[in-house]
């Protein structure tokens, strides 16, 4: 069987190496337009930045590995320029001089990726405005920071977010421009929050709800303007706006593609033509649990696509899934990570669905060192079908989102978090771990032990009471405006100081004293609720601008 | 209602303050025979050993607290003497003087934890042998510490291990001695293996496959003299061979007590009288998923069921689904977890199983600062039901085997963890995530497309080639006796050099080459296995003694 394989990177990479293991005797030929096939994507902003001091460790499986070891046939700086379904052939130009030729196919796997999007805005072509999406990309722009003071980032998604605490690590003055009033987009608005605030206080100029409309040269610089008439000086851009499936091939071949450009697989990774598959970022995958089309480019995904595919190439009968989204980004210290939907894909979606907020430490409070974060749980108000979570803060909130996205795909509900039974030393965590809280606290909700408010439905309230139990010292530094306060340890003492004709809002400073304040209270007559998350869910909506 | 509440620490107080919050008119009365209730048990250890250093970091309620905020009477110093079903009240000896006194209950919570064992041996009353059970214990062996030179510890599970950390920490020369041929009895032998170089090369004397006879008296220290006629000198000892349920005071009221002396409760925690619920270190609890009987003290199950006995307390239908035996053990960077069953556990059970092992990153390897790690998967050759998994390295270690833990809760199979969409970016796992590894290496072995060979079984080969595919220099560092050496790079041409009619053995450092090799050789009509875990999984088996 004669295979041949167009993008030699994560999901195309992944399949050879696979299809090489279940059939010695197939021939597999790579074709890879730059100059390297297999190389660590993501750690591209790490070594632009300096963390990863040398080129070669980005060379994961090097062309010579893949010749000696796979039997692969590698063919770098070769475009394949076009496919044709009747004959089951391509055409391949070598880019670097040579014939243009045809190559002949039993089976074709698409894995050309995605292009950085590079908006048709004037001056766009500036070669100091650079996009990164290959190792010669990350060449060009190691190169150009080198004896350059400033730079402006466009996008504030994974690139933009990384590509900032690079350039500041390599003591470059950095000023991200984000078209959306939040970083990180896939996330809820208010679990950005941290993040923007590490952005800023290392020195990062984050302009929010920005987009530049044309680019102008001034001397070896380039100047950035934006719609809202400001202008940026910056030795040079790194636009990070998103990416586009590169589809052209596939449209051109006749296959189908979805509404987002995203080539259309079935759950092997076939195309609409049985003997061409694609996988990665160029594909339209399936959204885990709904099986709705979706477009998520992560190198994950990537791999397992291309191990799938290779299955299904040698009659293994395994299957993807679809993709649950689970993604993670890091800066400064911060810790960004999510699985399953957020809740403004929920809205968005007219899905029914319920949230809470915690705020526990990484592990027991007594053993030096734990580190804050904040989690967000999103389930089914029906049967407490876990639909998403949020994280953020420093260590730990990677593994917890991990086994809340096990959760996900396991179709688990909150009642299964309060379950869980989780590694417990001081060390690493806590007797109830941050996702067995998660689970309490869904689940206490779902019971009506705990009735909920959240920070946006505060202002929809008449005539309530914020009631803050928090201490006076607390309370002193920093509470929401208006707050009645009244410490919960004097609570019982003090019932008559509340009225029972009006609403109350009881919060704390994570929820945990304001949960009791409510337990206290609704038992003796109040109409009361708890604010999730207390007033750091609080602070955490009020985002700086 | 009136609740009486006999032991106030992990589940009691659990129990309170559930009780509290569901109830805020019951009467909640906590006994507790020490001085403070509610401690951080956990932290002890390193409360000696001065990583925390302030004693009152470890009161994490404080009786104040408990009657401030919950409204709990807490009567700390008062031993319960005594049960009466039939009257339903409890005798009560306030240990600092005062009379012996009755109180009634509408329901009685036992959580009186487990004390531990101190065999019964000549010499063992000197107060220079000590245990660790509470917060006076921890008092005692702190200030007996303080310019000592060297102690003894008898048994090495989790507190030994973590004694041992401490006193290291503490500057004290440390024998430990354990009965087992292994430490960490709970796992599997050779997983603990990094775990004892860990404390070899801190200076750990590890003595193993040894116990005490006998003790005796010298100067201001003790002599502890071993079965096997060896002598050590210490000026203290710490005894933490195990811990036994406290369960005399159930016992004398007629409760049922299974065979290994735990309290029988169902899944609402309810004790053969339906009005005393037993929680914590004191019950017999249900093994998930199995359903058996089996005895776990663990501090998270402790406190989770504390929390559904005050549940069922309140007519909330919550239950117990059983504790499956997440563990973990920290020391000297090394971590050591696990969840579900061990090897040892199934084959005393005659369970089917498989299992595979890997010693992957705990990050990509391009980024600095990935850490290696072992973990070793146990599954159902049938259906690729995930039994149990161990894991044991730096960083990571824990992540991994929190989700494999929700992925048995979930009852998942290996190919659930093929298909697990973790987090990843460079510095927090792997496109490829040791949890997805674990899943492939056991998909494919159970499709045929690996078959395996374990350490164990090597003996056993007749005949057979062992061949190393590892480079020349990996080979000459040390490899398996008697093996053939031919890497992996260069079998496809030398394929002439091995024999066809003689079953072959490839291994490589971790089984991925080893892999490779198996499906080239066995494509090529070669009788072949891979030694799973290769190189590295031999050396964890060949333990140092």
């Amino acid at each position: 069987m004669k295979i041949l394989v167009v993008g030699a990177v994560a999901g195309g990479a992944s399949f050879a190496a696979r299809a090489r293991r279940l059939s010695e005797h197939a021939e597999i030929i790579l074709f890879e337009r730059g100059e390297e096939p297999s190389f660590a994507n993501c750690g591209l902003p790490y070594y632009i930045g300096g963390m990863i001091e040398e080129r070669k460790k980005l060379l994961v499986a090097p062309k010579s590995l893949l010749e000696k070891r796979f039997r692969l046939d590698v063919r770098t700086r070769s475009n394949v320029e076009f496919i044709d379904l009747e004959r089951k052939l391509i055409r391949v130009k070598p880019l670097d001089g040579g014939e243009v030729y045809e190559e002949h196919f039993d089976k074709l796997i698409l894995s050309p990726g995605a292009h950085p999007v590079r908006p048709n805005l004037p001056g766009v072509d500036s070669p100091n405005i650079m996009t990164l999406r290959d190792l010669s990309d990350a060449d060009k722009i190691h190169a150009r920071t080198r004896g350059a003071r400033s730079c402006v980032i466009l996008g504030g998604g994974f690139i933009g977010v990384e590509m900032a605490e690079n350039m500041v690590h390599r003591g470059i003055h950095t000023t991200l421009v984000q078209r959306d009033p939040q970083l990180m987009s896939p996330f809820d608005a208010e679990m950005t929050t941290p993040m923007q605030t590490a952005l800023t206080s290392h020195g990062v100029q984050v302009m929010l709800g920005k987009s530049a409309c044309r680019f102008e040269q001034k001397g070896a610089g380039v100047v950035v303007h934006l719609e809202s008439g400001e202008a940026i000086e910056a030795d040079f851009v790194v636009m990070s706006i998103g990416v586009m499936p590169e589809n052209q091939l596939a449209i051109s071949a006749g296959l189908n593609v979805g509404p987002r450009g995203g080539i259309v697989v079935n759950r092997q990774m076939q195309t609409s033509h049985p003997d061409v598959y694609a996988v990665g970022d160029v594909v339209e995958t399936i959204h885990f649990p709904s099986g709705q089309p979706t477009q998520v480019p992560l190198a994950g995904p990537a791999n397992r696509q291309g191990r799938i595919a290779a299955d299904h190439v040698f009659s293994r009968s395994t299957e993807y899934r679809g993709t649950q989204g689970t993604a993670i980004v890091g800066g400064f210290g911060v810790t960004l990570a999510m699985t399953g939907d957020s809740e403004k894909v929920l809205k968005r979606n007219k899905m029914a669905y319920e949230k809470v907020y915690l705020h526990p430490a990484h592990h027991a409070g007594y053993y030096p060192g734990a580190q804050g974060m904040s989690l967000k749980l999103l389930f089914s108000p029906q049967d407490g079908r876990i639909l998403g979570a949020q994280g953020v803060g420093g260590e730990g909130v990677d593994k917890r989102i991990d086994v809340i996205a096990m959760a996900i795909q396991g179709r688990m509900s909150v009642y299964d978090l309060e379950q869980a039974e989780l590694c417990y030393a001081p060390q690493y965590g806590s007797a109830k771990d941050p996702v067995n809280m998660a689970g309490f606290l869904a689940s206490n909700f779902l019971r009506g032990d705990q009735p909920l408010i959240h920070v946006e439905e505060l202002d929809k309230l008449e005539h309530a009471i914020v009631l803050d139990v928090r201490t006076q010292s607390e309370y002193d530094e920093g509470h929401i405006p208006g707050a009645v306060h009244l410490p919960v340890d004097e609570l019982r003492d003090r019932l008559s100081e509340l009225p029972k004709d009006k609403p109350i809002v009881a919060y704390c400073k994570v929820g945990q004293r304001g949960y009791l304040a409510t337990r206290l209270l609704s038992q003796h007559g109040f109409d009361v609720r708890n604010l999730s998350g207390g007033y750091t869910t609080y602070r955490l909506h009020a985002r700086p601008v």
